[in-house]
Protein backbone atom coordinates (compact mmCIF):
# COMPACT_ATOMS: atom_id res chain seq x y z
CA UNK A 1 0.00 0.00 0.00
CA UNK A 2 1.27 3.81 -0.61
CA UNK A 3 1.59 5.99 1.72
CA UNK A 4 -0.21 9.32 1.16
CA UNK A 5 2.88 11.66 1.72
CA UNK A 6 1.10 14.15 3.03
CA UNK A 7 -0.33 11.89 6.46
CA UNK A 8 3.24 9.99 6.52
CA UNK A 9 3.86 12.13 10.16
CA UNK A 10 2.39 9.43 11.88
CA UNK A 11 4.43 7.28 13.45
CA UNK A 12 7.97 8.25 11.83
CA UNK A 13 9.63 8.19 15.25
CA UNK A 14 10.02 4.21 14.77
CA UNK A 15 12.89 2.88 14.23
CA UNK A 16 13.26 2.58 10.04
CA UNK A 17 15.01 -0.73 10.50
CA UNK A 18 10.93 -2.42 11.87
CA UNK A 19 9.70 -1.11 8.47
CA UNK A 20 9.20 -2.34 5.26
CA UNK A 21 9.62 0.37 2.76
CA UNK A 22 8.79 -1.05 0.11
CA UNK A 23 5.32 -1.56 1.55
CA UNK A 24 5.35 1.70 2.96
CA UNK A 25 5.92 3.45 -0.77
CA UNK A 26 4.60 1.06 -3.18
CA UNK A 27 2.22 2.07 -5.62
CA UNK A 28 -0.84 0.13 -5.64
CA UNK A 29 -1.33 -1.09 -9.18
CA UNK A 30 -4.44 -0.94 -11.25
CA UNK A 31 -6.53 1.67 -8.61
CA UNK A 32 -6.51 5.28 -9.54
CA UNK A 33 -3.24 7.30 -8.91
CA UNK A 34 -3.80 10.84 -7.52
CA UNK A 35 -0.43 12.39 -7.24
CA UNK A 36 -1.46 15.67 -5.95
CA UNK A 37 -2.29 14.02 -2.77
CA UNK A 38 1.43 13.07 -2.32
CA UNK A 39 3.42 15.63 -0.52
CA UNK A 40 6.60 15.95 -2.16
CA UNK A 41 8.19 17.21 0.86
CA UNK A 42 7.42 14.47 3.12
CA UNK A 43 9.50 11.76 4.50
CA UNK A 44 7.36 8.77 5.02
CA UNK A 45 8.87 6.14 7.00
CA UNK A 46 12.19 8.13 7.30
CA UNK A 47 14.69 9.43 9.72
CA UNK A 48 13.12 12.82 11.21
CA UNK A 49 15.79 15.17 10.81
CA UNK A 50 18.64 15.47 7.86
CA UNK A 51 20.99 14.71 10.46
CA UNK A 52 19.72 11.77 11.47
CA UNK A 53 18.85 10.61 7.92
CA UNK A 54 22.77 11.43 6.42
CA UNK A 55 23.78 9.25 9.31
CA UNK A 56 21.15 5.96 8.69
CA UNK A 57 21.84 6.15 4.91
CA UNK A 58 25.52 6.05 5.61
CA UNK A 59 25.01 3.43 8.24
CA UNK A 60 23.50 0.97 5.19
CA UNK A 61 27.05 1.18 3.31
CA UNK A 62 28.50 -1.64 4.30
CA UNK A 63 25.66 -4.09 3.99
CA UNK A 64 24.69 -3.07 0.71
CA UNK A 65 28.36 -3.27 -0.52
CA UNK A 66 28.47 -6.44 0.94
CA UNK A 67 25.05 -7.60 -0.32
CA UNK A 68 26.72 -6.26 -3.97
CA UNK A 69 29.52 -8.23 -4.08
CA UNK A 70 27.51 -11.36 -2.98
CA UNK A 71 25.08 -10.98 -5.63
CA UNK A 72 28.37 -10.96 -8.25
CA UNK A 73 30.06 -13.57 -6.60
CA UNK A 74 26.85 -15.66 -6.83
CA UNK A 75 26.86 -15.16 -10.27
CA UNK A 76 29.98 -16.67 -10.94
CA UNK A 77 28.45 -19.90 -9.88
CA UNK A 78 25.49 -19.52 -12.00
CA UNK A 79 22.92 -17.36 -9.97
CA UNK A 80 21.38 -15.58 -12.76
CA UNK A 81 19.38 -12.78 -10.01
CA UNK A 82 20.35 -9.94 -11.08
CA UNK A 83 18.65 -5.91 -9.61
CA UNK A 84 17.74 -3.40 -12.26
CA UNK A 85 17.13 0.43 -10.26
CA UNK A 86 14.55 2.28 -12.91
CA UNK A 87 14.64 6.38 -12.25
CA UNK A 88 11.87 8.26 -13.33
CA UNK A 89 10.94 11.56 -12.60
CA UNK A 90 10.57 15.18 -13.87
CA UNK A 91 13.30 17.27 -14.90
CA UNK A 92 16.06 18.48 -11.68
CA UNK A 93 14.01 15.44 -9.47
CA UNK A 94 17.54 14.38 -8.64
CA UNK A 95 17.49 11.12 -11.06
CA UNK A 96 21.47 11.83 -11.78
CA UNK A 97 22.04 12.52 -8.59
CA UNK A 98 20.75 9.52 -7.09
CA UNK A 99 23.01 7.75 -9.82
CA UNK A 100 25.92 9.58 -7.84
CA UNK A 101 24.67 8.76 -4.65
CA UNK A 102 23.89 4.88 -4.92
CA UNK A 103 26.77 4.18 -6.94
CA UNK A 104 28.82 5.29 -4.19
CA UNK A 105 28.14 2.10 -2.14
CA UNK A 106 29.10 -0.89 -4.76
CA UNK A 107 32.09 -2.32 -6.75
CA UNK A 108 31.60 -0.02 -10.54
CA UNK A 109 32.50 -2.91 -11.75
CA UNK A 110 29.23 -5.23 -10.91
CA UNK A 111 27.33 -2.38 -12.07
CA UNK A 112 25.68 -1.09 -15.57
CA UNK A 113 24.44 2.44 -15.45
CA UNK A 114 22.69 4.12 -18.93
CA UNK A 115 21.12 7.46 -19.32
CA UNK A 116 18.75 6.85 -21.73
CA UNK A 117 18.00 10.68 -23.74
CA UNK A 118 16.50 11.21 -26.48
CA UNK A 119 16.14 8.46 -29.22
CA UNK A 120 18.81 8.27 -31.65
CA UNK A 121 17.41 7.44 -35.45
CA UNK A 122 18.76 3.63 -35.32
CA UNK A 123 16.50 3.78 -31.82
CA UNK A 124 13.86 4.97 -33.76
CA UNK A 125 14.26 2.25 -36.58
CA UNK A 126 13.59 -0.49 -33.79
CA UNK A 127 10.75 -1.03 -31.23
CA UNK A 128 10.62 1.48 -28.41
CA UNK A 129 12.14 -1.78 -26.36
CA UNK A 130 15.20 -2.41 -28.21
CA UNK A 131 17.51 -0.04 -27.06
CA UNK A 132 16.19 -1.46 -23.53
CA UNK A 133 16.95 -5.07 -23.75
CA UNK A 134 20.60 -3.95 -25.02
CA UNK A 135 21.03 -2.19 -21.69
CA UNK A 136 19.79 -4.97 -19.51
CA UNK A 137 22.55 -5.91 -16.65
CA UNK A 138 23.41 -9.19 -16.82
CA UNK A 139 23.56 -12.01 -13.87
CA UNK A 140 25.30 -11.09 -10.71
CA UNK A 141 24.99 -7.27 -11.78
CA UNK A 142 23.04 -3.79 -10.57
CA UNK A 143 21.52 -1.92 -13.37
CA UNK A 144 20.84 1.67 -12.95
CA UNK A 145 18.77 3.64 -15.42
CA UNK A 146 18.12 7.11 -15.42
CA UNK A 147 15.15 7.66 -17.40
CA UNK A 148 14.28 4.34 -19.34
CA UNK A 149 11.42 3.06 -21.67
CA UNK A 150 8.60 4.37 -19.52
CA UNK A 151 9.39 8.00 -21.54
CA UNK A 152 7.78 6.08 -24.42
CA UNK A 153 5.07 6.57 -22.35
CA UNK A 154 5.40 9.80 -20.71
CA UNK A 155 7.05 12.21 -23.27
CA UNK A 156 5.73 10.21 -25.97
CA UNK A 157 2.05 10.69 -24.52
CA UNK A 158 2.26 14.56 -23.71
CA UNK A 159 3.72 15.14 -26.61
CA UNK A 160 1.29 12.72 -29.01
CA UNK A 161 4.67 11.32 -30.45
CA UNK A 162 2.62 8.15 -31.61
CA UNK A 163 -1.24 7.27 -32.40
CA UNK A 164 -3.29 6.96 -28.86
CA UNK A 165 -4.00 3.38 -30.04
CA UNK A 166 -0.41 2.65 -30.34
CA UNK A 167 0.20 4.41 -26.69
CA UNK A 168 -2.09 2.68 -25.30
CA UNK A 169 -1.14 -0.87 -26.21
CA UNK A 170 2.32 -0.04 -24.72
CA UNK A 171 1.48 -0.48 -21.35
CA UNK A 172 0.46 -4.07 -22.02
CA UNK A 173 3.74 -4.31 -23.39
CA UNK A 174 5.88 -3.07 -20.75
CA UNK A 175 3.90 -5.24 -18.36
CA UNK A 176 4.75 -8.21 -20.01
CA UNK A 177 8.27 -7.17 -20.71
CA UNK A 178 8.96 -6.50 -17.27
CA UNK A 179 7.18 -9.84 -16.70
CA UNK A 180 9.53 -11.71 -18.88
CA UNK A 181 12.69 -9.99 -16.76
CA UNK A 182 11.60 -11.08 -13.10
CA UNK A 183 10.70 -14.47 -14.80
CA UNK A 184 14.63 -14.14 -16.02
CA UNK A 185 15.69 -13.33 -12.34
CA UNK A 186 15.88 -9.71 -12.53
CA UNK A 187 14.12 -7.87 -9.81
CA UNK A 188 13.24 -4.55 -11.23
CA UNK A 189 13.10 -1.59 -8.96
CA UNK A 190 11.05 1.41 -10.45
CA UNK A 191 11.16 4.40 -8.30
CA UNK A 192 9.34 7.73 -9.64
CA UNK A 193 11.24 10.76 -7.55
CA UNK A 194 8.04 12.74 -7.32
CA UNK A 195 9.28 16.80 -6.80
CA UNK A 196 6.61 19.82 -6.17
CA UNK A 197 6.22 22.44 -9.18
CA UNK A 198 7.32 24.85 -6.88
CA UNK A 199 10.76 23.32 -5.83
CA UNK A 200 11.65 22.49 -9.71
CA UNK A 201 11.46 26.39 -9.94
CA UNK A 202 13.67 26.59 -7.39
CA UNK A 203 15.93 24.50 -8.94
CA UNK A 204 15.99 25.98 -12.47
CA UNK A 205 16.57 29.08 -10.90
CA UNK A 206 19.40 27.61 -9.10
CA UNK A 207 20.90 26.38 -12.32
CA UNK A 208 20.46 30.28 -13.65
CA UNK A 209 21.84 32.11 -10.70
CA UNK A 210 25.37 30.06 -11.00
CA UNK A 211 27.25 30.68 -14.68
CA UNK A 212 28.97 27.45 -14.23
CA UNK A 213 25.23 25.20 -14.55
CA UNK A 214 24.52 27.29 -17.51
CA UNK A 215 25.31 23.98 -19.42
CA UNK A 216 22.63 22.24 -17.47
CA UNK A 217 19.74 24.44 -18.61
CA UNK A 218 17.77 24.78 -21.69
CA UNK A 219 15.40 27.30 -22.37
CA UNK A 220 13.27 24.10 -23.56
CA UNK A 221 12.76 23.22 -20.13
CA UNK A 222 10.36 26.03 -19.10
CA UNK A 223 8.36 24.75 -21.95
CA UNK A 224 8.19 21.67 -20.97
CA UNK A 225 7.52 22.88 -17.07
CA UNK A 226 4.76 24.21 -18.74
CA UNK A 227 3.06 20.92 -19.61
CA UNK A 228 3.80 20.16 -15.49
CA UNK A 229 -0.29 18.91 -15.38
CA UNK A 230 -0.09 17.02 -18.23
CA UNK A 231 3.08 14.96 -17.22
CA UNK A 232 1.51 14.49 -13.81
CA UNK A 233 -1.26 12.57 -15.66
CA UNK A 234 0.89 10.80 -17.93
CA UNK A 235 2.88 9.83 -15.25
CA UNK A 236 -0.65 8.73 -13.05
CA UNK A 237 -1.30 6.27 -15.62
CA UNK A 238 2.37 4.80 -15.98
CA UNK A 239 1.89 3.99 -12.38
CA UNK A 240 -1.45 3.29 -12.53
CA UNK A 241 -1.37 0.41 -15.55
CA UNK A 242 2.24 -0.70 -14.80
CA UNK A 243 3.12 -1.38 -10.95
CA UNK A 244 2.51 -4.69 -10.94
CA UNK A 245 3.90 -7.27 -8.70
CA UNK A 246 6.39 -8.35 -10.78
CA UNK A 247 7.93 -4.84 -11.03
CA UNK A 248 6.31 -2.38 -8.35
CA UNK A 249 6.45 1.41 -8.67
CA UNK A 250 7.49 3.26 -5.46
CA UNK A 251 6.63 6.59 -5.00
CA UNK A 252 9.55 8.20 -3.23
CA UNK A 253 9.20 12.00 -2.34
CA UNK A 254 11.92 14.03 -3.32
CA UNK A 255 12.11 17.61 -2.63
CA UNK A 256 14.25 17.13 -0.02
CA UNK A 257 17.39 15.04 -1.47
CA UNK A 258 18.72 13.85 1.63
CA UNK A 259 15.36 11.97 2.32
CA UNK A 260 15.45 10.86 -1.86
CA UNK A 261 18.66 8.97 -1.13
CA UNK A 262 18.02 7.50 2.37
CA UNK A 263 14.51 6.22 0.64
CA UNK A 264 16.36 4.95 -2.42
CA UNK A 265 19.62 3.22 -0.30
CA UNK A 266 16.39 1.70 1.69
CA UNK A 267 14.76 -0.28 -0.72
CA UNK A 268 17.45 -1.26 -3.13
CA UNK A 269 18.72 -2.85 1.00
CA UNK A 270 14.97 -4.28 1.20
CA UNK A 271 15.30 -6.21 -2.03
CA UNK A 272 18.98 -7.42 -1.73
CA UNK A 273 18.44 -8.76 1.25
CA UNK A 274 15.60 -10.25 0.13
CA UNK A 275 17.61 -11.90 -2.39
CA UNK A 276 19.90 -12.85 0.00
CA UNK A 277 23.01 -14.03 -2.60
CA UNK A 278 25.68 -16.19 -1.29
CA UNK A 279 29.11 -16.50 -1.95
CA UNK A 280 30.11 -19.76 -3.65
CA UNK A 281 32.06 -22.24 -2.00
CA UNK A 282 35.50 -22.82 -4.66
CA UNK A 283 35.26 -26.09 -5.76
CA UNK A 284 38.78 -26.83 -5.59
CA UNK A 285 41.49 -28.12 -2.62
CA UNK A 286 42.70 -25.11 -0.81
CA UNK A 287 45.27 -26.92 0.99
CA UNK A 288 46.20 -28.42 -2.48
CA UNK A 289 46.47 -24.86 -3.95
CA UNK A 290 48.40 -23.45 -0.95
CA UNK A 291 51.00 -25.95 -1.16
CA UNK A 292 51.68 -25.12 -4.65
CA UNK A 293 51.29 -21.55 -3.95
CA UNK A 294 54.21 -22.15 -1.45
CA UNK A 295 55.93 -24.70 -2.89
CA UNK B 1 61.65 9.12 -19.47
CA UNK B 2 60.74 6.49 -17.31
CA UNK B 3 62.24 6.58 -14.13
CA UNK B 4 63.85 3.18 -12.67
CA UNK B 5 61.75 2.63 -9.66
CA UNK B 6 64.34 1.15 -7.64
CA UNK B 7 66.41 4.25 -7.61
CA UNK B 8 63.58 6.16 -7.32
CA UNK B 9 64.20 7.12 -3.67
CA UNK B 10 66.03 10.32 -4.19
CA UNK B 11 64.14 13.63 -4.90
CA UNK B 12 61.01 12.04 -3.44
CA UNK B 13 60.71 14.41 -0.67
CA UNK B 14 59.84 17.33 -3.11
CA UNK B 15 56.11 18.50 -3.44
CA UNK B 16 54.29 16.11 -5.92
CA UNK B 17 52.82 19.13 -7.17
CA UNK B 18 55.83 20.20 -8.58
CA UNK B 19 56.60 17.54 -10.57
CA UNK B 20 55.21 15.88 -14.01
CA UNK B 21 54.30 12.26 -12.77
CA UNK B 22 53.84 11.59 -16.56
CA UNK B 23 57.13 12.27 -17.36
CA UNK B 24 58.37 10.19 -14.31
CA UNK B 25 56.66 7.47 -15.35
CA UNK B 26 55.89 7.14 -19.17
CA UNK B 27 58.00 3.89 -20.66
CA UNK B 28 60.01 5.40 -23.28
CA UNK B 29 58.77 4.15 -26.47
CA UNK B 30 60.73 2.20 -28.95
CA UNK B 31 63.53 1.01 -26.30
CA UNK B 32 64.26 -2.18 -24.75
CA UNK B 33 62.29 -2.52 -21.77
CA UNK B 34 63.37 -4.52 -18.36
CA UNK B 35 60.20 -4.57 -16.02
CA UNK B 36 62.75 -6.99 -13.60
CA UNK B 37 64.62 -3.35 -13.53
CA UNK B 38 61.71 -1.46 -12.25
CA UNK B 39 61.35 -2.17 -8.16
CA UNK B 40 57.11 -2.77 -7.78
CA UNK B 41 56.91 -1.52 -4.35
CA UNK B 42 58.90 1.82 -5.32
CA UNK B 43 56.90 4.93 -4.90
CA UNK B 44 58.43 7.50 -7.86
CA UNK B 45 57.05 10.45 -7.65
CA UNK B 46 55.00 10.01 -4.54
CA UNK B 47 54.23 11.21 -0.89
CA UNK B 48 56.99 9.60 1.33
CA UNK B 49 54.37 7.52 3.69
CA UNK B 50 50.97 6.09 3.57
CA UNK B 51 49.59 8.45 5.34
CA UNK B 52 50.62 10.89 3.22
CA UNK B 53 49.70 9.56 0.18
CA UNK B 54 45.81 9.17 1.51
CA UNK B 55 46.13 12.23 2.58
CA UNK B 56 47.44 13.80 -0.96
CA UNK B 57 44.91 11.58 -2.97
CA UNK B 58 41.82 12.38 -1.21
CA UNK B 59 43.56 16.19 -1.46
CA UNK B 60 42.95 15.64 -5.97
CA UNK B 61 39.36 15.05 -5.68
CA UNK B 62 37.60 18.02 -5.69
CA UNK B 63 39.51 18.86 -8.72
CA UNK B 64 38.93 15.96 -10.28
CA UNK B 65 35.22 16.05 -10.17
CA UNK B 66 35.29 19.96 -11.25
CA UNK B 67 37.22 18.82 -14.21
CA UNK B 68 35.66 15.83 -14.97
CA UNK B 69 32.11 17.59 -15.12
CA UNK B 70 33.70 20.73 -17.17
CA UNK B 71 34.76 18.00 -19.80
CA UNK B 72 31.37 16.59 -20.06
CA UNK B 73 29.74 20.19 -20.23
CA UNK B 74 32.05 20.86 -22.74
CA UNK B 75 30.94 18.10 -25.00
CA UNK B 76 27.18 19.69 -24.81
CA UNK B 77 28.88 22.43 -27.06
CA UNK B 78 30.35 20.17 -29.55
CA UNK B 79 33.55 19.52 -27.40
CA UNK B 80 34.84 16.10 -28.82
CA UNK B 81 37.55 15.25 -26.21
CA UNK B 82 37.26 12.46 -24.19
CA UNK B 83 39.93 10.54 -21.86
CA UNK B 84 40.16 6.66 -21.71
CA UNK B 85 42.16 5.09 -18.92
CA UNK B 86 43.62 1.75 -20.00
CA UNK B 87 44.57 -0.54 -16.72
CA UNK B 88 46.48 -3.91 -17.44
CA UNK B 89 48.27 -5.95 -15.14
CA UNK B 90 48.85 -9.52 -13.58
CA UNK B 91 46.61 -10.96 -11.82
CA UNK B 92 45.99 -9.93 -8.63
CA UNK B 93 47.38 -6.50 -9.58
CA UNK B 94 44.40 -4.26 -8.62
CA UNK B 95 42.74 -3.47 -11.76
CA UNK B 96 39.52 -3.54 -10.37
CA UNK B 97 40.59 -1.84 -7.22
CA UNK B 98 41.97 1.11 -9.35
CA UNK B 99 38.75 1.18 -11.02
CA UNK B 100 36.57 1.28 -7.92
CA UNK B 101 38.87 3.81 -6.67
CA UNK B 102 38.98 6.50 -9.73
CA UNK B 103 35.26 6.24 -9.94
CA UNK B 104 34.82 7.62 -6.36
CA UNK B 105 36.20 10.64 -7.85
CA UNK B 106 33.68 10.99 -11.05
CA UNK B 107 29.85 11.18 -11.84
CA UNK B 108 29.40 7.86 -12.85
CA UNK B 109 27.02 8.77 -15.14
CA UNK B 110 29.94 10.71 -17.39
CA UNK B 111 31.89 7.48 -16.82
CA UNK B 112 31.89 4.18 -19.18
CA UNK B 113 33.52 1.29 -17.49
CA UNK B 114 34.22 -2.04 -19.39
CA UNK B 115 35.69 -5.18 -17.91
CA UNK B 116 36.99 -7.13 -20.96
CA UNK B 117 36.67 -10.99 -20.36
CA UNK B 118 37.47 -13.73 -22.23
CA UNK B 119 36.23 -13.13 -25.65
CA UNK B 120 32.78 -14.70 -26.59
CA UNK B 121 32.10 -16.23 -29.42
CA UNK B 122 30.83 -13.78 -31.50
CA UNK B 123 33.69 -11.54 -30.40
CA UNK B 124 35.90 -14.01 -31.81
CA UNK B 125 34.18 -13.87 -35.22
CA UNK B 126 35.06 -10.02 -35.60
CA UNK B 127 38.52 -8.39 -35.44
CA UNK B 128 40.23 -8.69 -32.38
CA UNK B 129 39.27 -4.57 -32.31
CA UNK B 130 35.80 -4.87 -32.71
CA UNK B 131 34.80 -5.05 -29.29
CA UNK B 132 37.00 -2.75 -28.20
CA UNK B 133 35.37 0.10 -30.88
CA UNK B 134 32.12 -0.52 -29.32
CA UNK B 135 33.17 0.24 -25.60
CA UNK B 136 35.02 3.43 -26.23
CA UNK B 137 34.08 6.46 -24.39
CA UNK B 138 31.63 9.32 -26.32
CA UNK B 139 32.99 12.80 -26.33
CA UNK B 140 33.10 14.89 -23.07
CA UNK B 141 33.09 10.74 -21.09
CA UNK B 142 35.57 9.34 -19.11
CA UNK B 143 36.03 6.04 -20.33
CA UNK B 144 37.80 2.74 -18.38
CA UNK B 145 38.81 -0.45 -19.37
CA UNK B 146 39.42 -3.18 -16.71
CA UNK B 147 41.75 -5.17 -19.55
CA UNK B 148 41.73 -4.20 -23.07
CA UNK B 149 42.70 -4.88 -26.57
CA UNK B 150 46.33 -6.03 -25.24
CA UNK B 151 44.93 -9.07 -24.03
CA UNK B 152 45.46 -9.42 -27.44
CA UNK B 153 49.39 -9.61 -27.67
CA UNK B 154 50.04 -11.00 -23.90
CA UNK B 155 47.47 -13.78 -23.16
CA UNK B 156 47.27 -14.61 -26.90
CA UNK B 157 51.41 -14.53 -27.45
CA UNK B 158 51.71 -15.95 -24.34
CA UNK B 159 49.90 -19.19 -24.98
CA UNK B 160 49.96 -18.72 -28.99
CA UNK B 161 46.82 -18.46 -29.19
CA UNK B 162 47.37 -17.04 -32.66
CA UNK B 163 50.03 -17.46 -35.01
CA UNK B 164 53.45 -15.77 -34.30
CA UNK B 165 53.13 -13.52 -38.03
CA UNK B 166 49.29 -11.99 -37.09
CA UNK B 167 50.29 -11.46 -33.34
CA UNK B 168 53.63 -9.70 -34.26
CA UNK B 169 50.94 -7.60 -36.91
CA UNK B 170 48.80 -6.77 -34.24
CA UNK B 171 51.32 -3.92 -32.42
CA UNK B 172 51.21 -2.02 -35.48
CA UNK B 173 47.08 -2.09 -35.76
CA UNK B 174 47.01 -0.98 -32.08
CA UNK B 175 49.52 1.58 -32.18
CA UNK B 176 47.68 2.97 -36.00
CA UNK B 177 44.22 2.45 -33.77
CA UNK B 178 44.87 4.40 -30.93
CA UNK B 179 46.72 7.35 -33.20
CA UNK B 180 42.96 7.30 -34.95
CA UNK B 181 41.72 7.70 -31.46
CA UNK B 182 44.25 10.44 -30.31
CA UNK B 183 42.98 12.43 -33.69
CA UNK B 184 39.65 12.26 -32.88
CA UNK B 185 39.88 14.12 -29.67
CA UNK B 186 40.54 11.08 -27.14
CA UNK B 187 43.14 11.35 -24.07
CA UNK B 188 44.87 7.77 -24.15
CA UNK B 189 46.15 7.09 -20.39
CA UNK B 190 48.04 3.84 -20.58
CA UNK B 191 48.92 2.28 -17.14
CA UNK B 192 50.45 -1.07 -16.09
CA UNK B 193 50.32 -1.82 -13.13
CA UNK B 194 53.49 -3.51 -11.96
CA UNK B 195 53.11 -5.91 -9.19
CA UNK B 196 56.07 -8.23 -7.41
CA UNK B 197 56.22 -12.09 -7.66
CA UNK B 198 56.11 -12.28 -4.63
CA UNK B 199 53.21 -9.88 -4.15
CA UNK B 200 51.32 -12.04 -6.46
CA UNK B 201 51.85 -15.14 -4.21
CA UNK B 202 50.68 -13.09 -0.92
CA UNK B 203 47.63 -11.76 -2.50
CA UNK B 204 46.60 -14.97 -3.85
CA UNK B 205 47.32 -16.70 -0.07
CA UNK B 206 44.82 -14.16 1.10
CA UNK B 207 42.32 -14.99 -1.14
CA UNK B 208 42.98 -18.81 -0.21
CA UNK B 209 42.55 -17.31 3.69
CA UNK B 210 39.16 -16.41 3.48
CA UNK B 211 36.31 -18.50 1.98
CA UNK B 212 34.23 -15.48 1.22
CA UNK B 213 37.33 -14.73 -1.30
CA UNK B 214 37.08 -18.11 -2.54
CA UNK B 215 34.87 -17.14 -5.60
CA UNK B 216 37.32 -15.11 -6.55
CA UNK B 217 40.23 -17.87 -6.53
CA UNK B 218 40.36 -20.26 -9.84
CA UNK B 219 42.93 -22.79 -9.22
CA UNK B 220 44.29 -22.01 -13.28
CA UNK B 221 45.44 -18.72 -11.71
CA UNK B 222 48.37 -20.80 -10.15
CA UNK B 223 48.81 -22.49 -13.59
CA UNK B 224 49.14 -18.48 -14.97
CA UNK B 225 51.28 -17.76 -12.47
CA UNK B 226 53.91 -20.23 -13.35
CA UNK B 227 54.14 -18.96 -16.68
CA UNK B 228 55.31 -15.18 -15.01
CA UNK B 229 58.61 -14.73 -17.15
CA UNK B 230 56.61 -15.39 -20.12
CA UNK B 231 54.09 -12.64 -19.21
CA UNK B 232 56.72 -10.74 -18.47
CA UNK B 233 58.26 -10.82 -21.54
CA UNK B 234 54.62 -10.12 -23.39
CA UNK B 235 54.49 -7.30 -21.10
CA UNK B 236 57.50 -5.97 -22.26
CA UNK B 237 57.24 -6.33 -25.81
CA UNK B 238 53.57 -4.58 -25.61
CA UNK B 239 55.27 -1.46 -23.83
CA UNK B 240 58.92 -1.23 -26.20
CA UNK B 241 56.26 -1.25 -29.46
CA UNK B 242 53.08 0.34 -28.23
CA UNK B 243 54.37 3.56 -25.64
CA UNK B 244 53.95 6.28 -28.62
CA UNK B 245 53.55 10.06 -28.40
CA UNK B 246 49.62 9.38 -29.23
CA UNK B 247 49.34 6.98 -26.93
CA UNK B 248 51.84 6.51 -24.10
CA UNK B 249 51.86 4.16 -21.56
CA UNK B 250 52.56 4.90 -17.22
CA UNK B 251 54.35 2.31 -15.27
CA UNK B 252 52.63 2.18 -11.55
CA UNK B 253 54.74 0.09 -9.39
CA UNK B 254 51.79 -1.86 -7.77
CA UNK B 255 52.43 -3.25 -5.16
CA UNK B 256 51.52 -0.69 -2.27
CA UNK B 257 48.10 0.17 -3.25
CA UNK B 258 47.98 3.39 -1.43
CA UNK B 259 50.64 4.40 -3.82
CA UNK B 260 49.16 3.08 -6.90
CA UNK B 261 46.10 4.99 -6.26
CA UNK B 262 47.68 8.20 -5.92
CA UNK B 263 50.47 7.80 -9.32
CA UNK B 264 46.74 6.80 -11.19
CA UNK B 265 44.90 9.58 -9.64
CA UNK B 266 47.56 12.05 -10.15
CA UNK B 267 47.99 10.82 -13.82
CA UNK B 268 44.36 11.64 -14.44
CA UNK B 269 44.92 14.91 -12.92
CA UNK B 270 47.86 15.80 -15.03
CA UNK B 271 45.62 14.60 -18.33
CA UNK B 272 42.70 16.28 -17.72
CA UNK B 273 44.44 19.71 -16.38
CA UNK B 274 45.78 19.64 -19.95
CA UNK B 275 42.81 19.25 -21.48
CA UNK B 276 41.62 22.22 -19.77
CA UNK B 277 37.95 21.59 -20.71
CA UNK B 278 35.35 24.85 -20.23
CA UNK B 279 31.86 25.51 -18.97
CA UNK B 280 29.88 26.61 -22.12
CA UNK B 281 28.47 29.51 -21.97
CA UNK B 282 24.62 29.45 -22.25
CA UNK B 283 22.88 30.97 -25.49
CA UNK B 284 20.04 31.72 -24.02
CA UNK B 285 18.92 34.98 -22.17
CA UNK B 286 19.23 34.77 -18.18
CA UNK B 287 17.04 37.22 -17.31
CA UNK B 288 14.35 36.30 -19.60
CA UNK B 289 14.52 32.99 -18.58
CA UNK B 290 14.13 33.90 -14.66
CA UNK B 291 11.35 36.51 -15.70
CA UNK B 292 9.42 33.36 -16.86
CA UNK B 293 10.47 31.07 -14.60
CA UNK B 294 8.82 33.65 -11.76
CA UNK B 295 6.27 34.97 -13.63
Amino acid sequence: MASKGGKSGKGDGKKPERRDLRRLLRVPGGARVDLSSYAPDATPGGPRTKAEGLAATAGMGDELAELQERLYAASTAGDRRRLLLVLQGMDTSGKGGTVKHVIGFFNPSGCRIRSFKTPTREELNHPFLWRIMRALPQPGEIGIFDRSHYEDVLIARVHELVPRRQLGRRYGQINRFEQSLADDGVSVVKVFLHIGHEQQRRRLLERLDDPDKHWKFDPGDIDERALWLDYQKAYEKALERCSTDAAPWYLVPADRKWYRNWAVSRLLLEHLRALDPQYPKGDFDVEECRERLLG
